[in-house]
């Protein structure tokens, strides 16, 4: 039985496995044909019920993060600068994003892009909303109408469900992807990913 | 500059993603060309300066990552099966492969594997001593010198020289691999390795 049901694309916006991950995206569903569905949460929440901390906080593994960080980006041919300010508060971007999910989907996803590239390639601190208004503007959103959402209640709360959608999915880091009830975890489990939709698991 | 040094590879004996990285050294030392260098260490010791716990026992993590042992068991075709009783303390393990070391390396290779097929592929709970010396008899170690070094206070304290040294090298999870400085966790970090070796890095 081949799926064409969609993939689901867990990230948080300040997550650099998360970026790195978004940057594959358009190959990889090329590759497995089926559509991810792209879901921004923040890991907050999560590592409050997992007792985690951020990765570069951790002792030793801190230290082994940011080399990894450096290294993933360069095996995946993608564009890696680590920003001076990490990790960075990412609520405003995540409202943004369902913000203009619900109206486009398609421009949704490229205001992921673009908040992505902002703080991952041109080191620019995304956690003011100032900031992700400024960029989202520039890919063609409404500016007002997007300042106006950042501080609507409605919005708040619709963001918030997403977050407690993700960790009732399992989720608790990013990337993670969830392929027909099977959980991925990591940028590093695409290609297992790719192969289990291909040969239907193991 | 191609190096012939040896590449550090340590492992805990409790380890899945270790015992599928001792299944696949052989290959890999064949590959890159260069001998793996393996350094059995105990994760207890590490997790308590890093604040981490094992992995089945996080809050979510835990249970996917059960998911995950078999998954990177099955992608990488080796056999296992999850140890009923699991995680385990590894010290007999451990102090044995140091003492078998110091005499045979060859052998003592061979005790570990040994030592990991026993518990994640047969089931037999390795955390004890006799159970140890069973598998190493069997495969040639001398029985009662072996019974008499893990008793031994010099042998104990050798192996614990490992232990830090894998801490003062930065080794906080398993495997762990060192290639002239540069540290590279993960068994899903080998492919990642064998690129860096091959190119020189980037």
């Amino acid at each position: 039985m081949t799926s064409q049901a969609p993939v689901d694309f867990y990230f948080e916006f300040s997550s650099p496995y998360g970026y790195i991950a978004s940057q594959l995206a358009e190959d990889f569903e090329e590759r497995i044909g089926r559509p991810l569905r792209w879901r921004p949460f923040l890991l907050g929440p999560v590592f409050k019920l997992t007792g985690q901390a951020p990765l570069v906080e951790v002792p030793m593994k801190g230290e082994y993060s940011k080399r990894d960080f450096l290294r993933s980006a360069g095996l995946n041919k993608v564009a890696y600068r680590h920003p001076a300010k990490f990790p960075i508060g990412t609520v405003a971007a995540m409202r943004a994003f369902y913000w203009v999910d619900d109206r486009d989907p398609a421009l949704a996803r490229k205001l992921a892009k673009a908040l992505y590239t902002a703080f991952f390639v041109d080191g620019i601190d995304i956690s003011a909303p100032q900031a992700v208004i400024d960029i989202a503007k520039r890919i063609g959103v409404d500016g007002a109408g997007l300042a106006a959402a950042l501080e609507d209640p409605a919005v708040k709360e619709r963001a918030k469900k997403e977050v407690d959608g993700a960790i009732a999915a399992g989720v608790f880091g990013s990337p993670f992807f969830i392929v027909d009830g099977e959980p991925f975890w990591g940028v590093d489990r695409m290609p297992m990913m790719e192969q289990w939709i291909r040969t239907g698991g193991w």
